[in-house]
C-alpha cells in the first residue's frame, strides 16, 4: 500500500510506477504552469516535494520541461528513481498532491527546437508510393540505405487537445491551381523522440540515450491535396506546417527498455554508421480512434529505421542536435490493412470508404476527433503506455 | 560635422546613416555581447544610449536581438529615428562609444525559429532542373503558381564568419551508395528576411513590413552529391542542414524603401494571396567572392516572388510566424551566366571549370573561402548595404 491510489498500480495500468511521463500541466490556479509527472489518472507536480527530490528538483521547478532536458541522462536516470519513491512510498510527502486529470490542461511541454519527419515504414512508404505515383517503383532506391526524412515546423507544434483548422491553400486542378480549403485533410500516426543533454554532433547508434530524452505520440496532420501539389522537387511544407500535435506527456525512453526490438531487415548490409551495437526498434503497439471508433492498429515494431538510427543520420554530416529538437518516425504501418497509420492508405488514396461507428469517411471531416493511443510491454509483464495525442477538426477560418 | 568619422556620411558609403543595421557584438572585454547598430565601419553599442533612446532603449540592452524583434513595427520605426539623429549629431552623447569592427566578433544576433528556404529565382530552378533532371522540363508545373520552398535546420544556422566543415554524408553510386566527405560542396547566395513583430497568422502581403523586421545575407552551404541521393520524395535534408551562414548584421525592411521594384511576370495573373498592392521586390546587387575574386554578381531584383508573397503564401495555411523565423530568397540568379548565385550553376554541374584568381575550381575545396556581399540603391543617391557573409570551408572532420 503506498499513498497513490491503488488503482495507479494494477497490472494493466499503462501509466504506473514503471512509466512516470512528465508534462506540464495548468490547473487554472494561482501556480500557473507546472512541471508534472502522470501517475495512473493524476498529475503529480514535483516543485513542492523539494525534499524528496534534492538538487534535481531545480530541473522541475519551473513552467517548462527545458531545464530537464538540458542536463544530462546521469541526472535523467537519478530523478526518476527518486520520483518513483516518492509514488512507491507508504507515505504521502508534505506538499505533494495528485490532481485529477480531468482538472487540469496539459500545455506543450517543451520549447521544439528543430522538429524533423522520418519516413521510416515501408509498408507506408509503399503504399504512399503506389498511389500517389502508380507509374513507378513505389521506393526510390535511396529508401532501403538512409532513412529518408525532411525539416518540419516546429512553431506550429502544438499540445494534444489543441482544435486543428482546417487549412487552406493550393491544389492542383484540371485548369491551373485551384484555391481554398482543403479537401484531403488526412492523420499520420507518428512517435515522437525528443531530444535532450548536450549539443551533439555526431551522435552514434550507441549514444542515443544520451541524446534522447523521451518519447511521444504525434499527429502529423497532413492536407494531401496541398501537399500533391506542392512537393516538387523540394518536399512537403504547407501541406504539414499548419500543425503537428504531440502528446502533452513526455515519457522517458528508459521505460522502453522492455520493448526493445531489432528492426527488420532492410536486405543488405547496413552503411556502417547505421548499424546498431544493440536493437532500438521498439514494440510499441498503436491504435487510431476516429471519433470514437478504432480504425487502425499500426505496429511500430514493423518501422526500418529506429530512433538511434534516425538520430545518427540526422547527425553525421556535423548538425548538431540540441535539447528540444524533436524528430518523429513518420508515419507508422504494419503489413496489413487494419495497421495503416493514415487514411490515405486506409482509403488507398480517396477510393475506399472507410467504416467510422457506422458512417463512412475517406478523409477528415469538420468536427472529427482523431484519437491515438499506444502501449509497450514493460519489465515484468507490466504495460507502458505512451500518453494520447488527440484532436479535433474545425472548419477552415479566415482564409 | 557630427561627431562620427566623416567617413560614415561619404555618398558611397553603404553603411551610412541610412543603412544603420543592428546586430551583437563582442569585444572580449567585461561587457561581454551588447547589442549595437554598425555606422560605417564601428560598432556603436545602442545600452549606453539610455538618454537618447528612452524606454526604447529595453529594447536593446541585452545580448541579443531578441526583444527587438518581439516590440513591433512602430517601435522599430522609433528607435530607428532616435539612433539616426543619435549618429547625426554634432556632439557625441556621453557614454557612446564606436568600437572599430576589426577589434570586435559579430555574434548570431538572434534566436532563430524557424529557419524556411524557397526557391523563388526562374533562372536557378530552370538552371538545377535542367542539370539535374535533363529529361524533362526544367520547371514544375506549380513552380510559377507558388514561391517553392521547404523547411531547413534552425539550429545550424549559423553567423558570418564561422568557419564549415565539409559535411559527411551517402552519396549515389554505381554499385550502391557511397559514404565520405561531400565532394561536390557548394554556395546558393541567398538574401534573407528576419520576422518580428506579434506571432501572426495569413500575414497579407499588404502586412509585410509589419512581420519582417529585417534584412540579411545568407549563404545555403550546398552538398550537392548528399542532395542528389537523399532528396526524392521529401527534398533536400542532410546536403543542406550542416550549415547555414547569415550576415552578422541585419538591415532593416525600412532601410530598402527606394530600391522597391516590381517582381517579373509570371506569364499568368497570380493568386489572389500572391498579388501585391504595392511592390516588395527589392533591387539588390549580389557579389559573390571566391577567394577574393568575384565570380558572380546575382541580381535580385530578377526574383519572381518577393518577400511579402513568400510570407503570405507561408502563412496561409493557417501557419503562425513568430518573432525569429527566418525565410530565405533561394539562390538568387540573374539571366546571365555571370549572374548565377551557385558554383552548381556556374559550372553547369561540374562540368565546366571556374576561374578563381588564376586558380580553376568546380565546386569548393578545403581552406576556400566564400564571400558574399550586397548593395541597394539608398535615398537620395546614396548606397545601402547589406552585411557580408562569409565563411572559409574546413577539412571534413571525425565521421
Amino acid at each position: 500500500m503506498t499513498w497513490v491510489p491503488d488503482a495507479a498500480f494494477a497490472p494493466d495500468q499503462p501509466f504506473g510506477p514503471r512509466t512516470l511521463p512528465y508534462g506540464v500541466v495548468d490547473a487554472g490556479d494561482a501556480d500557473g504552469p507546472r512541471v508534472a509527472v502522470r501517475v495512473g489518472d493524476h498529475a503529480l507536480p514535483l516543485a513542492p516535494l523539494r525534499e524528496s527530490l534534492g538538487d534535481l528538483a531545480d530541473l522541475v521547478s519551473g513552467s517548462s520541461l527545458d531545464p530537464l532536458l538540458a542536463a544530462s541522462r546521469v541526472e535523467w536516470g537519478k530523478l526518476r528513481a527518486r520520483v518513483r519513491e516518492v509514488v512507491n512510498g507508504s507515505a504521502k510527502p508534505s506538499g505533494a498532491s495528485l490532481l485529477p486529470l480531468t482538472d487540469v490542461r496539459g500545455l506543450l511541454p517543451f520549447t521544439v527546437g528543430d522538429y524533423v519527419d522520418f519516413y521510416s515504414s515501408s509498408h507506408h512508404a509503399e503504399n504512399v508510393g503506389r498511389i500517389m505515383r502508380p507509374e513507378t517503383e513505389p521506393l526510390f532506391p535511396n529508401w532501403t540505405h538512409l532513412p529518408v526524412g525532411y525539416h518540419g515546423r516546429a512553431g506550429t507544434v502544438v499540445v494534444s487537445g489543441t482544435d486543428v483548422a482546417r487549412p487552406y491553400g493550393q491544389r492542383r486542378g484540371s485548369d491551373g491551381p485551384h484555391f481554398g480549403p482543403s479537401a484531403r485533410l488526412d492523420i499520420e500516426a507518428e512517435v515522437g523522440f525528443v531530444c535532450g543533454g548536450p549539443v551533439a554532433r555526431r551522435v552514434p547508434t550507441s549514444d542515443v540515450a544520451e541524446h534522447v530524452f523521451g518519447v511521444v505520440l504525434v499527429n502529423d496532420w497532413s492536407a494531401r491535396d496541398i501537399q500533391g501539389w506542392e512537393y516538387q522537387p523540394l518536399g512537403p511544407f504547407l501541406g504539414k506546417s499548419f500543425a503537428t500535435s504531440v502528446s502533452a506527456w513526455v515519457t522517458p525512453l528508459d521505460a522502453f527498455a522492455a520493448a526493445r526490438v531489432p528492426v527488420p531487415d532492410v536486405g543488405h548490409p547496413r552503411v556502417d554508421y547505421l548499424v546498431e551495437d544493440s536493437p532500438w526498434g521498439l514494440d510499441l503497439r498503436l491504435a487510431v480512434e476516429w471519433n470514437g471508433t478504432v480504425v487502425s492498429r499500426p505496429t511500430f515494431a514493423d518501422m526500418s529505421y529506429s530512433c538511434a538510427q534516425q538520430l545518427a543520420h540526422m547527425t553525421i554530416n556535423g548538425a548538431t542536435v540540441r535539447p528540444g529538437d524533436l524528430f518523429a518516425s513518420g508515419t507508422v504501418s504494419g503489413p496489413s490493412v487494419d495497421q495503416r497509420g493514415s487514411f490515405l492508405e486506409l482509403s488507398w488514396g480517396g477510393r475506399d470508404k472507410i467504416d467510422v461507428g457506422g458512417e463512412t469517411r475517406t478523409f477528415l471531416e469538420d468536427g472529427d476527433t482523431v484519437v491515438i493511443t499506444a502501449t509497450a510491454p514493460g519489465e515484468d509483464g507490466s504495460v507502458v503506455g505512451l500518453a494520447e495525442v488527440a484532436g479535433t477538426v474545425l472548419p477552415a477560418d479566415g482564409g
